[in-house]
């Protein structure tokens, strides 16, 4: 029976996502979700979506989606592509862009891109940290073949200039350089956005999932040159004519149109981020400078296995990595949520 | 700039959804969707759940939509799979189980079938029609390789049955015979699915678009042996860790709970179909016989495109196959849109 299976199938190996305990008793910081709640607006727009339309397949294209998009980024509509969250749209760029090609990451990042390596017979070229955990940007630079980047990187939150990103696209016109801004809404500068008209190799992925508090909607896009977006959509058209759902769109388009609301609660991350890296950082943790939604930790004396059960076993879910032994990451919640967490670390840095 | 693209997406020619038009003018009969609304129970689980939950990632094993599944098929958690529609499950089967390998399936059929051949890097095997637009069951049990069926078949309506199946099963032992049964529920009898736990090389595939009348929710699911289901599994979790939306959960799961309802309206979809069968054929169309929502319907003297084209311009989408000459598909709608259409056809024929 085992020649049931193809040979594809036969080369994976799976990415784990951070546990989705559903046992409330948990402050749950381990999958960098928002601790506000979507926009009032797009529940309401939700509910009203919520009748005998549902029995219609959706807008295969998301016209309207893309147009409010298009609107916001003042870019074309032939410059967005939506999809059921950034990872399909990753798995689809991968297809598109990178399969049976070497492709480029630092060594420590998002830990699906070498997933996909696998799914899409890739060769990783991986480029080692530099100093601990922060990206060689001379020795990527030096890399001669498509390109991946997360920016802010995670887990470390490390943020790329948009200098450094844009010498990257000059070096590697024919190569696609996928800069993946999960996070770039809690850095507040930086987005690769307003050059990709000017950059045909150069595609910004972004997702309603961290800041516009929308995880449990599947909702992720690119900008990108026309090149790139068409290449996207042939992929999606072999694939799956409606990956988004018809309350997934409704609640995408209601949330861009509320920046009011998304500014002043993704200020408030910001906000409690800085001040909770101060207070770990006064009691003896290294914190390392975060643009994004969480922390990558160190607590010494303590390996991130330990720290990880200390704070689960007094209800604070963190994520932990199996390949790094020193380090946890933590997302920002609210601020009683994080006052909670500086309590716990101090009487563990105290021992 | 044109190497920028894999290999992969230069071998591509994607599929072509039916027209999904906005405007209301039209009656829709071109994506056998359900023409009645979802469960009541359904629209309030939805509401009660568009609430600040949604910040949060879905579960991303479905759990409560498994159990759920699983309870009313009689089979195991383990012998379940769900999906963003049933169009991503048979990419992930095409993926896990077809990839760089021969698949047969009949000529007419499914026309996403041949385009997962191209992503996946199959070799179809079509098996030609046999007396007109009937599957050819004789060729069909000869191919000795994996095997895909649409049962009951689209765009005919070809219901096969159960024995005939179980001897592709029997021959094919080392091979995937996937049996694609989107439109089952309106052949009311013929499922496979009492055999999935005897043959292991069975995968029965199934979707919320048709008899539960969710078509813009996007939930497909599997029903096969645990050594299928964990092949998927694995297919997905290199993919997209969440691809159900936490609201595609909750409306699918209240969907099944509902069965007193959808056995209504489903009835209903059967008893119009045959009534509309009778009435075209009563003014010269040709009906062949159909067990699912839609027929496939020839008038003589018309080209398929023609009787499109007057279908539309009186306000009626039906669809039109660019490769099918003289037949079109219709689906089942209400009685009174079957009314509006079976005078339509009248004048047509009149002519």
């Amino acid at each position: 029976m085992s020649n049931i299976y193809s040979d594809v199938l036969n080369r994976l190996s799976p990415y784990t996502p951070g546990e989705q305990l559903n046992d409330k008793r948990y402050i749950k910081l381990n999958t960098n979700e928002n601790p506000y709640p979507p926009s009032p607006k797009v529940i309401e727009a939700i509910k009203k979506g919520a009748n005998s339309g549902l029995r219609l397949y959706p807008d295969p294209e998301s016209i309207d989606l893309i147009e409010t998009l298009a609107d916001f980024h003042g870019v074309g509509k032939e410059n967005i592509f939506v999809s059921n969250g950034s990872d399909e749209l990753l798995a689809f760029a991968f297809n598109a862009f990178y399969a049976n090609k070497d492709v480029a990451f630092p060594e420590i990042t998002y830990s699906f891109y070498p997933v996909y390596c696998s799914l899409y017979n890739c060769k990783a070229r991986i480029v080692p940290m530099k100093d601990g955990y922060m990206i060689d940007k001379k020795a990527l630079s030096e890399m001669d073949c498509p390109i991946i980047v997360a920016n802010p990187n995670a887990p470390t939150g490390e943020l790329l200039e948009s200098e450094y990103i844009l010498s990257l696209l000059k070096r590697n016109r024919d190569n696609l350089v996928l800069v993946d801004e999960a996070y770039i809404d809690f850095a507040k500068q930086q987005s690769m956005v307003p050059y990709v008209l000017d950059n045909e190799n150069l595609l910004v992925v972004k997702t309603f999932s961290k800041s516009y508090c929308l995880a449990g909607m599947r909702i992720g896009y690119a900008i990108g040159s026309k090149l790139l977006i068409d290449a996207l959509k042939t992929i999606k058209n072999c694939f799956n004519s409606y990956p988004l759902d018809r309350l997934a769109q409704i609640s995408a388009k209601e949330a861009v149109t509320d920046q009011t609301y998304y500014n002043k609660i993704n200020q408030m991350v910001i906000d409690t981020r800085e001040r909770t890296k101060t207070a770990l950082e006064q009691i003896g943790c290294i914190v390392l400078p975060s643009k994004s939604n969480f922390i990558f930790v160190s607590f010494p004396g303590f390996d991130s296995y330990a720290i990880y059960t200390k704070f689960r076993d007094k209800g604070i879910l963190i994520r932990q990595f199996s390949y790094i032994s020193d380090y946890v990451r933590i997302s920002i919640g609210t601020d009683s949520d994080m006052d909670i967490l500086i309590n716990l670390a101090k009487e563990i840095m105290k021992k």
